[in-house]
């Protein structure tokens, strides 16, 4: 055990190479995350309007009260890669309501109906029992209302509606500057649905946070309301009842444990208390992005939720604030890398709020591709994470176009890759070399 | 001035015996807090009594929507000797307000105006330009309130209530047992007004606690309520104003502050983080009580809010949990002693949240008290802080039953007392030695 826990992501492991790679490719992303700026003022200017178009609209009355739930996470980057992608929860006001868990899943599927029968807005929403709120109506009007604003309101000025998708929670709006074509920015419209009267079972024993942020915090968790939104399961031959079930979220405390992330109450607060959690995050999140985007098919129930997940495991194990100094990098993310290759391996991912959950289970995540993954993860350690080093256009050192154009599918790709990289590491040591040569015969 | 420093508390100071006597004052002083479990019941049906007869009275419409404000904080001890004294804020509803400071008090006595006029239940607590809020006015409905509650309610059930002072803002309950006179209890019920539009000026910067707590911390106070209650001023000739002023209080901070004081979040949530802080305050509370008890005229402006600023100084400076762990108990409580020492010296102890304001300056402390008190202290640092020597009744170990019930007032009945004590501890020595031999000749 001792030795396979040491194989996998040890720092022992850590080779020159390696550590200067994952330092380079973190300030890389600090840098990506000002890119963001201009894309947030955009979408803010979009929300405001859509939530004055729903508060004063006719049609539905239902979704006139609605309000940003994640409101500010819009700085929150979802995807590393693509950093104009952005996430938001509208919550729609309800009235009271009693959860039932769908047993096969674990607790982190619902049916939600309502506590008694009425004739509010809400009505309208409902399945044939007058109880039920059926999640397919709620994104559909959803659907509507936004496909309905953009062409009152926002015609012509570059947002399209995307595709529905069956899976997905969300109403997608995509952005593209008419200057370029590749400035493309997105942003997922989510409905949800508030329940304040405490945590479902599954969930009530709350976050294994103790050790990390505390039992009072913990316990201040859990009295927060809890958030459901309109999202099946995976898979075919679903039942009725899964079909119109809602998945629970806890992405405001997620936000939360992002944002107060220190043992320590002024971790990150000066700059001799900064640490590297949340840049391990975005390392981790990166490194899924690409291996997705090297293997779309094999990897394609492979989310950047299981990274966040894995991370904040890592986070709630390995809790004082010292190791994760900025010097501690590398130590750090493979560590967090360590464990998600173990969780992988083992076929075990549990939830993080809701822990009978297992996010790597079939038929959500199939044994075939969670094979692919534990020996993707494997060939990453051993050869050095060469994923990290696909370069992207925003990057600060670009060494070599060819490789940003064409996506890399294979190993040899990668090692390419990796030989144009040392080829511009021995052209910076010669230019180097040459003016300091220079130096000594001028003076 | 680092050689002031040096002997105004610094651990070099701390000989052996001055070491058993901090960390045997502390162990009962834990004791002490169990004697307090029959009290709060007795407190809590009296508080719920009246709340009750609050909301259903029919003389003063605007004490019907009250709450308590401090609920939970009845397990503070306010005062240390006398475990059983309760502090009950009692929130009252009011409109917007508009606050005005009194200059001459820098930050912590204001008038308090209605931002417009009204016909609601609060004119009748209203000076003649119907828009002040008169101090006296509230203040003597809610003792008329009271009076008549206990007279409805509890006659003769123990309870009466005590002769208005009229620089308290609170309304005293005494409670005393039938079966032991000794058993006294009281309860201060304190009327306070909300102003949930932000802190004045003088605290808007908030308390420094941005190394101790961290700068979220302090920004989620600020974000908080303020809250004042109907106290003047001390001193003669007040003006108008002054007779009718709010001092304005942060006890909702405080208990916070108190509650949450670790910089780590995991502080004192499990055997191994515990920490010192809290009975460091106690102790100088201890300490502050045995000085008025001894000197009641000379030290009659002193009070435990003195001790209770010094502490949270200490605090915000000394912020790491592992200086205030268990075993750095003497340590811990000589530097906050030392601080204190340093403050009346210096003539300066600024209000923890009205940092303008110094709690050591005149009227409110007198030159000579405040030299009085630089002398005490100094005396008790340099013959090893006999004061905390003094036993009490509940004390575990009551070495003199003749020192109880003569109260200490000079400084040979001290020595007297620190004999005594001595005297038992020989006496438990030679009993233990005698078992000691005993078992060995037995076996």
């Amino acid at each position: 055990m001792e030795s396979q826990r040491r194989s996998l992501g040890d720092d022992s492991t850590i080779s020159p190479e390696l550590d200067r790679l994952i330092r380079q490719r973190g300030r890389d992303l600090r840098l990506r995350k000002l890119d963001q700026q201009n894309a947030v003022k955009i979408v803010n200017h979009l929300m405001d309007s859509l939530l004055e178009f729903l508060k004063n609209n006719e049609d539905q009355p239902f979704f006139r009260e609605v309000s940003v739930l994640t409101s500010g996470s819009y700085y929150e980057l979802v995807k590393i890669n693509k950093p104009n992608e952005f996430d938001i929860m509208l919550k729609l006001k309800g009235p009271r309501l009693v959860l039932s868990e769908l047993e096969e899943y674990q607790g982190l599927f619902y049916k939600i109906k309502l506590c008694k029968a009425t004739r509010t807005e809400i009505q309208h929403f409902l399945l044939e029992d007058e109880r039920t709120i059926s999640a397919t109506k709620i994104k559909a009007e959803m659907y509507r209302l936004v496909r309905k604003f953009i062409s009152n309101h926002f015609q012509g000025e570059g947002w399209v509606i995307r595709r529905n998708l069956v899976n997905s929670p969300a109403v997608t709006l995509e952005f593209k500057a008419k200057e370029n074509e590749d400035d493309v920015m997105s942003v997922d419209i989510v409905p949800t649905l508030e329940v304040p009267q405490g945590w479902p079972q599954a969930a009530r024993a709350g976050p294994n946070v103790d050790k990390w942020l505390g039992k009072k915090c913990r316990r201040q968790f859990v009295s927060k309301a809890v958030y459901f939104v309109p999202k099946r399961p995976k898979g075919r031959n679903l039942k009725d009842d899964a079909k119109e079930s809602w998945r629970i979220s806890f992405s405001h405390i997620e936000k939360e444990m992002m944002h107060y992330h220190g043992n320590k109450k002024t971790c990150c607060e000066t700059h001799s208390n900064r640490c590297c959690r949340k840049l391990c995050l975005r390392l981790l999140k990166c490194l899924i992005e690409g291996l997705k985007q090297q293997y779309p098919k094999e990897l394609e129930p492979l989310c950047s939720y299981h990274g966040k997940t894995a991370f904040f495991h890592v986070l709630s194990d390995r809790v004082h604030d010292t190791l994760w100094s900025p010097g501690q990098l590398s130590v750090s993310f493979m560590k967090l890398f360590g464990y998600f290759e173990r969780c992988a391996l083992n076929g075990s991912l549990p939830h993080f709020f809701v822990r009978e959950h297992n996010l790597f289970s079939p038929p959500a995540f199939p044994k075939r591709a969670l094979l692919f993954l534990t020996n993707v993860l494997r060939e990453q350690r051993e050869l050095g994470l060469p994923v990290l080093k696909v370069p992207s256009p925003t990057s600060a050192l670009v060494p070599d176009t060819d490789a940003v154009i064409q996506p890399i599918s294979g190993t040899e790709s990668i090692v390419a890759s990796e030989r144009s990289f040392r080829h511009v590491y021995v052209c910076l040591l010669v230019v180097i070399v040459c003016v300091g040569i220079g130096c000594v015969f001028q003076t």
